[in-house]
């Protein structure tokens, strides 16, 4: 490789972080293989100062910039295009948990910390960090924070924008804005913390954040719930919340079909009440006080909730082994899935209220298009969040059944999100993959403004480009 | 008047909403009566299209916009400058609230809506919109999101900016925005929600908002304990927060001096346990369950105060009355405070970790130059949030105190924030008052990336311009 710009990495960081040979699939290859591109190298940078380097010699050169952390998003922004001139940024080597302020409720932790191991780091102080998702073994805090990243635990804690306090962020230019402040309220002008965040790295590296904490709770009880529709999962969740209050942490609906995937790809998960039962919900319980209030509280939810006719059935789990189980199942629906062929995904978000209409709607438009199509309807109810994935036909081929039929599906699907008020992205992000179709589902006159704050913070259009805007 | 564009505005939305005669100080002059403006007009268009009308003619006219809600900013941001050249654009007019979705937790009120409108509206529908301060009775909701007001329950719901999900919004250029979503979770790009909300009306009209709503709580308690020191206070924060949770709804702390003037200018209010105690607090408590339950955590709680030492004394409020009688004493510090003469008045942020070093060191920086000088220190601590304030000493002119004195006395303050990792402006935003300021204290990155957003969305610079950034 002889891009004149490998030299100045080479000086920048040492040429042992300058990766250009070798097998680098690990950082050109999306985590759902959807695509495999080529970079003109891998940038493995040891401090925010290295990391400026590298922008800076890469807006001198005008090289785009693909910023990378765990690389496990579901939307292509973080692999390089196949043209072998964009460099990928890897933040793993900005690993250190810089501080934790217990008073103040925060933790400081560079951009590449994996998500497991900034929990892990609160729980040792004593205090919760509450973001939890499927990839937190290996994805990072600083692509969570880039992706804005969703999970079990939004109901109670947000997003993981509500989580974050403070960024540190290198900008298309190579400067270092330090905007690492542990404070709850700053109102000292624009708030470009949440301009990055959720910006998937288009606007500006994040190399660093401040997280908020929590106390944690003194207890955590998990609990099953049959229901006779997705209406009254949502007459529940409203009866949760009254009995609960913010001690409703997690409420997970899932679909017969979802479960039924889950029981027949893993029997000894032994799905609790699904086979009679429409839908059913995961619910958590985190409690200030200690399990036995828990589970009073809990009591008291379930049962106003058969009486008045939106549970069928429930269970609360008596062990922390069974509430293990319990979630084991939720987060096998997509492995199920997997286990079951190809399939499509979405992830959609809806107004609480219109839910039941939007999946009536919905289901019944795509299996007058589709006859014998299989729905997987499961996610985060609580924050309006289904992924609603649809399979091929049974017994039909799946890979044909995408190629032929995932345009059309989606059309549907995101026609129907847009009539019910909804999003296309709920957590996921637009990445390359939902770049081109943005703009079908997203007012012109927000992503003018969008066009205009990209235009005036990288000009030079080097930062992640192509994602997000198309 | 004979300004071209007044003929615009009087055909756009009617003669008698375009003042140009008469007293018009209710819209020139600011709330603290800092600064008495002229307008060229006062506009109060009576929906968005109206209003996005007013926008696109003064955009063709090259005229400056100065947004205005209830005009009780503190920081003088919503009124014209001298020229006679500045159109206030009034959102009181905009003043419906368009529909409440109970099931989804979520209402949408336009711009012009009173504070106290809003609450009474939730509150009508069974619900609670969270967001309390003491101008609720006349300033606006879209103020609230303009400036991200804070106020007293800030700990528990967050700022105004984390109880808004969506925005509708005129641009620069008279385009309306319409992002009143009532999704929990949307990343289909930047996040042009609170970049518009804290903006102060330099980067669009706010027009309407999709507000967030929650259950009310069962009961709501008050307590007041006299705590022996500032790190006690903050010591007992930690615990009630581990005790009480997210039930912990209001944390303010008030040292003796600023007790000791309620106490002089309304004796009536019988403020308790001041006399032997340096700092006191408010605790408020609600509970998703009842009032028994709560007293009875309230009761653990300052037990174990008493005995780590962090408490030396606490009453829990008997009765509605008596908790009202508490959060009026609290409210009267700063109405004390004017009983007493003149003042210089902060409103600022600490990691609440550092606030009782910066408390000792600022003290004594500002009796060490002002003898005799006399600091009310107050605020919302469960925030990091302190109104700290500067009284002249007793007897002196405080005229010709605040005349002499506030410039150093700020720097003084401010460059003690600094250090302490603060920020000068928590809740009340910058305006013009500290649009000067702002630059000694905030990073060049920031404001440079300020100043492209800026110069991106609003190139004719006629959204409220001068504010924010000077």
């Amino acid at each position: 490789m002889s891009h004149p710009v490998l030299d100045t990495f080479r000086s920048a960081i040492g040429a042992e972080h300058v990766l250009t040979e070798g097998d680098l699939s690990a950082w050109e290859q999306d985590w759902r293989q959807r695509m495999r591109g080529k970079a003109l190298a891998v940038l493995r940078p040891g401090s925010t100062a290295e990391a400026a380097a590298c922008v800076r010699a890469c807006a001198a050169h005008g090289v785009a910039i693909v910023p990378q952390g765990g690389n496990t998003g579901l939307v292509v922004g973080s692999v390089p295009d196949a043209s072998g001139r964009q460099v990928v940024l890897s933040t793993t080597r900005l690993n250190a948990v810089r501080g934790i302020d217990a008073a103040n409720l925060t933790m400081t932790a560079e951009a590449g910390c994996v998500l497991q191991n900034v929990q892990q780091a609160a729980r040792d102080a004593g205090l919760l960090f509450p973001l939890s998702l499927a990839a937190e073994g290996s994805c990072t805090i600083g692509g969570n924070l880039a992706a804005n990243a969703g999970g079990t635990q939004v109901l109670r804690y947000g997003n993981a924008r509500e989580l974050c306090l403070g960024l540190e962020v290198v900008t298309p230019q190579g400067d270092i804005w330090n905007g690492l402040t542990g404070l709850r309220k700053d109102n000292t002008g624009y708030d470009l913390r949440n301009l990055y965040i959720g910006s998937e790295g288009t606007l500006g590296l994040i190399t660093a954040a401040t997280l908020k904490l929590y106390p944690l709770p003194a207890a955590r009880l998990t609990a099953w719930a049959a229901v006779p529709s997705i209406a009254a999962a949502v007459d529940l969740l409203g009866l949760a919340q009254k009995f609960l209050g913010s001690s409703l942490t997690g409420f997970e609906a899932m679909c017969q079909f979802a479960l039924q995937l889950v029981d027949r790809h893993y029997p000894q998960l032994r799905v609790p009440l699904w086979q009679g039962s429409p839908w059913c919900v995961l619910l958590e319980n985190s409690d200030d006080e200690s399990e036995a209030h828990a589970r009073a509280r809990f009591e008291a939810l379930l049962e106003a909730a058969l009486e008045a006719g939106c549970v069928s059935d429930a269970v609360v789990a008596e062990s922390l082994a069974q509430a293990k189980n319990l979630w084991h199942i939720r987060e096998s629906v997509p492995l199920a899935q997997a286990a079951e062929g190809l399939n499509i995904k979405h992830d959609i978000s809806i107004p609480i209220s219109r839910i039941p209409e939007f999946v009536q709607a919905t289901d019944a438009l795509l299996t007058q298009a589709i006859p014998g199509v299989r729905l997987v309807d499961f996610g985060h109810l609580g924050d309006g969040n289904l992924h609603y994935n649809v399979q091929a036909p049974e017994g039909a081929d799946a890979a044909e059944f995408l190629r032929t039929q995932e345009e059309r599906i989606n059309e549907i699907v995101y026609g129907s999100v847009k009539a019910h008020g909804g999003s296309i992205s709920a957590e996921h992000g637009v990445g390359s993959l939902k770049a081109h179709t943005l703009p079908h589902y997203k007012p012109a006159v927000a992503l003018d403004l969008m066009r205009a704050i990209k235009g005036a913070l990288d000009p030079q259009n080097i930062m992640n480009p192509g994602r997000v805007l198309a």
